[in-house]
């Protein structure tokens, strides 16, 4: 196993942020990147054709969903998740530790993992950062993430440093799992490279724990680094603070990902402060809740106002929804609780954010004005 | 409007069914055709290029749920059901008479017309021959079809002779109308063609009722014939042998349209018998609940012995699905409730269908071997 499972390569970097390709054992990213998110080996009412035609080049998987069903054991007996789902290109999954937090009101957390009950059928499972590490190398994802406590928002002080704490000792134990068992990951003797772990930082909403955080993670020397427990609850102005004071404490020639972010223009602001990588579940589930994002901004295409509308979604996309479908059109197969409204709403609003970025990339290399 | 608005040539024809090529205003279909149902204007959890690209030519449309929603003046306002739901090719809708039967319980029939209720809302409506045939000429189809009484299965002979009448006068009415008020349909100018009307022939599962009722009808001279009231519960052999008992009454040179069948061993022998169009929800419901049809039978997806089944659906079916994904992927799908399985599953199930049709009509041209 020599050779190198990850290489991000800077191209341009600036005040304005920075754009980089990440090599990954499949295939390449063009950062800065919005990863859409495949919750169950699925991005939600899209075929796997229609995302690699919005040339995305990587998609998120969640741990917690996949590990519940079909069973992370299932998918490495089918060669793993890119094979299981038919997806070739380059996969990150979660760590299963949001989900944990997040889906199980009666969760028991200790020293040594989690206890909860799955959302599905109520049955008792156990996650600890080997265990999670464990699920990961079984689905083969391209980028494993590490064991973390997700903090409540708010937090106060105590609350947050015992949580710190805690997620420093998993991020250790996840590390050291993770290298001595990455090489059991499904893909690796076909493609001779191994999966690789993020380590995420945390501290709630305290500019020193966070430091803190950083700084110890930096010294576990990961191949790239998360800012997590942000988009909680707390003021948008607090999120960019939180990530303004981060990323300068993270080494410069490795990833940077924000976790669980944003609406169109938190991504742009984001990306142009230096993230090189997001995920969020928004374009998605909003799009099937017929929340539709545009060049002319957000609108809800179940209003009564589109009924008769035939113009296109968004008159500047160039996405297959938009060339060939009428506003009054996809407003009626909501209101008709069509299943078709899911496919081209999420077609669009991802077409919209992987748009987004690529036209901050194509800023970064200077080939076109500031938006 | 001197242009012929229906052309069918009959290609090959001899014992074993018939070949043609049937034109209409919205382009050319290869008969004998299996038409998939898309009831609100879309063909459930298909974009419609995948329908172009399976090579449908021709799709029905559901006149009592597009008069319901989105309103057929909406529809007419939006230049017509082709325009508003982006379909350039053929449409054929049906009358609104099946679903006012099937879909209220508490209908009233008079000589005028049904008085029904809305299953979405409750709110009460009145469908008369003229009102049918106002709501399909502001749809815009290719094909309208006369409003008749759906006969409940079984009936007896009494009640079969009342109904048979009444949709006779019904089928006199809607030709009336129709040919007053065809040049009214919103592509008409454009295409310097008009909409077509079939009748249809009823008389339940009597012989005699279903003779006269033909008789009755091709006095009326309609462009194409369509047998209705079948596949309401009876034993399929006795759908078979009115079938057969009633294509020798219809003329040779006009399509026939079986309504409502059927599974594809059904389809195949209905085609071989001389039938040239049929439609069929069965395909697209069926796939939605993972019934799937390929060519070694039907299978049930869900079913626990293809959670790790990693070969195609149907090794022998060259849809996107096939090529593309594998057993075990599609019946984690559906397991997880994921949209896609909606998706997949539905193209699969056309594709067959479809594929099922070109064969028989190759056989017909004498390319292949019997099936
Ligand atoms: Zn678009
Ligand atoms: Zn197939």
């Amino acid at each position: 196993m020599n050779r190198v499972s990850l290489h991000f390569e800077i191209l341009n970097s600036g005040a304005a942020g920075r754009r980089g390709t990440l090599t990954l054992p499949h295939g390449q990213v063009e950062t800065p990147a919005f990863m859409p998110v495949g919750t169950a080996a699925s991005v939600k009412a899209l075929p796997q054709h229609f995302l690699e035609e919005l040339d995305a080049r990587i998609i998120l998987g969640n741990t917690y969903h996949l590990y519940l069903r079909p069973g992370h054991e299932l998918i490495r007996r089918m060669g793993g998740l890119h094979r299981f789902m038919s997806w070739p290109r380059a996969l990150l999954t979660d760590s299963g530790g949001f989900q944990v937090f997040s889906l199980n009101e009666l969760r028991k957390v200790t020293e040594e993992g989690v206890r909860f009950r799955s959302h599905l059928d109520g049955s008792s499972h156990f996650f600890s950062p080997e265990h999670s590490m464990d699920v990961q190398i079984a689905l083969g994802s391209d980028i494993a993430m590490a064991f973390d406590e997700c903090l409540e928002y708010p937090a106060d002080r105590e609350r947050a440093r015992k949580s710190l704490d805690l997620t420093m000792r998993w991020a250790a134990r996840s590390k050291a799992h993770f290298d001595a068992h990455k090489h059991e990951a499904p893909w690796v003797d076909e493609l001779e490279q191994t999966p690789n772990l993020f380590g995420i930082v945390q501290g709630g909403m305290f500019a020193d724990l966070r430091r803190e955080s950083a700084e110890r993670l930096v010294e576990m020397d990961f191949p790239g680094y998360a800012i997590g427990g942000l988009s909680v609850g707390e003021p948008r102005e607090l999120t960019r603070e939180i990530i303004a004071d981060t990323l300068p404490l993270l080494p410069a020639d490795k990833p940077r990902y924000v976790m669980g972010v944003g609406y169109p223009d938190e991504i742009v602001e984001y990306a142009k402060m230096g993230v090189d990588m997001m995920d969020c579940v928004l374009p998605t589930r909003a799009a099937r809740h017929g929340l539709l994002f545009t060049s002319e901004g957000r609108l809800n295409i179940k209003n009564r106002r589109f009924a008769e509308d035939q113009g296109p979604l968004d008159p500047e996309c160039s996405c297959p929804v938009c060339q060939r479908y009428s506003r009054a059109y996809l407003r009626h197969l909501m209101a008709a609780q069509e299943p078709l409204a899911a496919v081209l709403n999420t077609l669009h609003n991802l077409a919209f954010y992987l748009m987004t970025m690529r036209r901050v990339r194509e800023e970064l290399a200077g080939s076109v004005p500031s938006i």
